[in-house]
């Protein structure tokens, strides 16, 4: 859009939304007429819980979780079992595991995968904190919940090295076939790991 | 997700990320992430560019634009040809003939189309306005560039009954092939048209 059909101001909030994931700049033009026309109804709002967020958020010191405090909800919750810890790359992976309701102990998110090719080496991830939270007596086992791809693979072997000395069982996650999916579909290693680990019926 | 997991300040971002056309609950959730990684360089600006655009945006009295002043600029820019109106439904056309440069007259944003169905009615578009700019003697051609659906041929037939006695031509966009387009994917009402409105090659 030329900048001088709706000023300045417009131009900039689409530049801005467009570097949204899922919003390319014709979406974001869309979205910013949308805010526009919705002006206090929505608009407004958003403008004022993206501030709130940009005041209160901020990075769990034990766990790297995101929160309003510090340590946060689920490092202090007295209900979660505190002898477990799930092991992911990022929080969007921790919000996907609470909202399946999959397991109810803590987490430790590593903030990426190692990836040589990226340059991402051990040391830009919260690996040390993870290793000194395992020799904590009260946790029992480690999950990796990583995704099952050559970064995240590598980076759950690299783990489970690290921890051979540490008293915690660790574990991953299991391969197979997606609830709901069609084995027609399935890729072969998937087929081979679902028949290798079949379950007692 | 949970509440219990981010706390409420970012389940509100989420929910009204969510509202954004483009965005559903689960890309929401992938945007608030993305923003609160790049708290400074995007989230911060966004947050202002909002406020920014709160404050400073408005409805131009003349054309219904939008714009950060009224009236706006495509109504006070002097490069531009005084004797051509082109009606649109919507912003959205608006910015989408300027992108286009398709034409370089004024404006009329009508708000919208007529729709029994919906209960849109002369008096909730700019119809009047739009009839008493076309009475202005500098006036000499309306285009009316509205949707090829029921609701815009409808509003464009009503619109030219008002204007019959006013000294303008009223004209209409061509219907015809996209450029680009693949004749075996037209459907039949456009190729009738395209062949009856054929022109000399």
């Amino acid at each position: 859009m030329p900048a001088s059909v709706a000023g300045p101001e417009i131009e900039r909030l689409i530049q801005l939304l467009a570097r949204l994931p899922g919003l390319g700049p014709r979406s974001a033009r869309r979205a910013a007429l949308h805010l526009i026309k919705k002006r206090e109804p929505l608009m407004a709002p958003l403008a004022s819980a993206l501030q709130t967020v940009i005041e209160t958020i901020q990075v769990c010191g034990t766990c790297g979780n995101i929160d309003s405090q510090n340590p946060c909800t689920v490092c202090i919750d007295p209900r979660r079992d505190a002898s477990i810890i799930v092991v992911v790359a990022d929080v969007a992976d921790l919000w996907a595991l609470e909202r399946a309701h999959a397991i109810n102990g803590r987490y430790h998110v590593l903030g990426g995968t190692l990836s040589p090719l990226e340059g991402v080496g051990p040391q830009d991830l919260t690996i040390d904190a993870l290793v000194s939270r395992a020799h904590d007596p009260v946790v029992k086992e480690i999950i990796l919940a990583l995704n099952a791809t050559v970064d995240g693979q590598t980076t759950a072997h690299y783990i489970t090295d690290l921890l051979h000395d540490a008293a915690v069982k660790v574990t991953r996650l299991a391969h197979g076939v997606p609830v709901g999916g069609e084995l027609d579909y399935l890729d072969d290693g998937t087929l081979a790991a679902a028949i290798k680990q079949r379950t007692p019926f």
